[in-house]
């Protein structure tokens, strides 16, 4: 709670100036901002995020902040957290005010690991296919952030909160592509020991190709079980035909269930981004108008 | 106007007893529902149709019905109309909120033209395929309101006025898979007639098949022109991988300018027409809450 002492001394101020209809927005990188969440819930301010810590930790401060936006009647929205200005969670909450029940939410969330997975089909070798993803800032400063997957899981535990299909403390089966313990190593260091993984990473690619298959970097929110990791997919699949670094979200529902509903796009940048933020205030606008 | 005598009478009845927030709900098949729709208004109701056919006619009455609407400070929804419960429309409207431009807006918007050209790509005779949608419920009770194109043109319509793409009177080329004179001939009898057709159709497909496409019916909304037809699109491409009688939707703005912004998925059925329509009320009973 340290880390909050001053976003919360700003939320507090500001907020003594209520605006009409006060709307805190969350576009930091911070670890504990639900702490000023709730604090923001109490003082009469919805909330719209695009940071996805203070909604992927612990299941407890999470159920808590849910709990305090409900005794104070505000609203809580995250579309910019998964997919950038994809329509994600709203076709999430659409389906489920409609009255459908999600089975299962699966896809591509990172447009970096996307565009690496394409790479080793192309036959780039994996510490190559890194230091391109580098040279072309797809990746955090330090690619380890996006190799082990940890943002991913994130994605992916959102998802699952916010769906309501994974609300108990699934299991989260999360596999990297590298083990977070390479985190904080200068590049050239990095891509050295990158080079020890690409004959491995050669073989299970040329292993899925003879079954008609390529790798994904997948997420997978099922209602016990939430997985992320490598995983060879059909080409002829909806993440198998995944191009670039697209990002991939693919709905099965009660109602979408012999084929699912299918939303697909960039999913990271500052303007598709901004987008997710923009329609999630312009939504709390209109409904608190 | 004669036609609407009836369910006009029902509205100002309806709204005599005015609910706080009324809406009125259109799933007819009606021609000329605009009118009851502009009487909903000025008796203060918003309104949600499923039905096409009163935002696919004339413009002038097109805009006379957003003028009315405007007016009288009334919301007027129409998911249902492309793709049933697919977030088209949601996309769409909220892409242009957020400051965004539509520059394209293309796709396969029926799932029975889509099952018949998925049927021709598998070596199936057209007149066989369509016997088969028959069979299968996919098509309207005369297929030619399919085949024609008439319901996809109106859809590709109302893209083009809901995205603020076309609300010039942009010429609308709308080719058919078959006359639109073939309408209420016996099934026997229009088999017969198709089968004439059989031949052409294997050859079109023959040729995309040799330039690695396959042909699709596709709509493309853009500002000066709305184009409805066959056509032979690379098999690489979003329309060339779909499958089954699944819809989709591709936007092109100035934001996923490089790559679009995908939405794909069942576009018919009684449920996720429901859907459609059920999330429109929604909204509306958000926004007036």
């Amino acid at each position: 709670a340290t880390a909050s002492a001053e976003p919360l001394a700003m939320v507090r101020e500001a907020l003594r100036w209520r605006l009409a209809r006060p709307v805190l927005v969350d576009v930091s990188d911070d670890d504990d901002t639900d702490a000023v969440f709730m604090e923001a819930f109490r003082l009469g301010a919805d909330v719209v995020t695009a940071n996805k810590k203070p909604l992927a930790g612990p299941l407890d401060r999470y159920r808590a902040l849910r709990a305090a936006a409900g005794t104070h009647a505000r609203l809580l929205r995250a579309e910019a957290t998964v997919g950038a200005g994809l329509p994600v969670m709203d076709t999430l909450e659409m389906l489920l005010a409609t009255g459908d029940r999600l089975v299962r939410a699966e896809g591509c969330l990172s447009g970096t690991l996307g565009f690496v997975m394409a790479q080793l089909e192309e036959g780039v070798a994996f510490s190559a296919a890194v230091a391109e993803a580098v040279r072309r800032g797809y990746t955090e400063p330090d690619p380890v952030a996006d190799l082990s997957g940890a943002d991913v899981a994130r994605k992916a535990v959102i998802l699952g909160r916010l769906s309501g299909i994974a609300l108990a403390p699934a299991p989260v089966a999360a596999r990297g592509l590298v083990d977070a313990s390479l985190a904080g190593l200068p590049l050239p260091a990095l891509l050295d020991k990158l080079r020890a993984l690409d004959a491995g990473f050669a073989a299970q690619v040329a292993a899925a190709k003879r079954d008609g298959r390529v790798l994904r970097y997948l997420a997978r929110v099922e209602a016990d079980r939430i997985e992320v990791g490598p995983e060879a997919v059909p080409l002829d699949s909806p993440a198998g035909r995944l191009q670039g670094t697209d990002n991939l979200i693919v709905f099965t529902s009660e109602r979408y269930e012999s084929r699912p509903l299918v939303v697909m796009g960039p999913g990271a940048g500052i303007e598709v981004t901004a987008m997710g933020v923009l329609g999630d205030i312009l939504r709390i606008a209109a409904e608190r108008r």
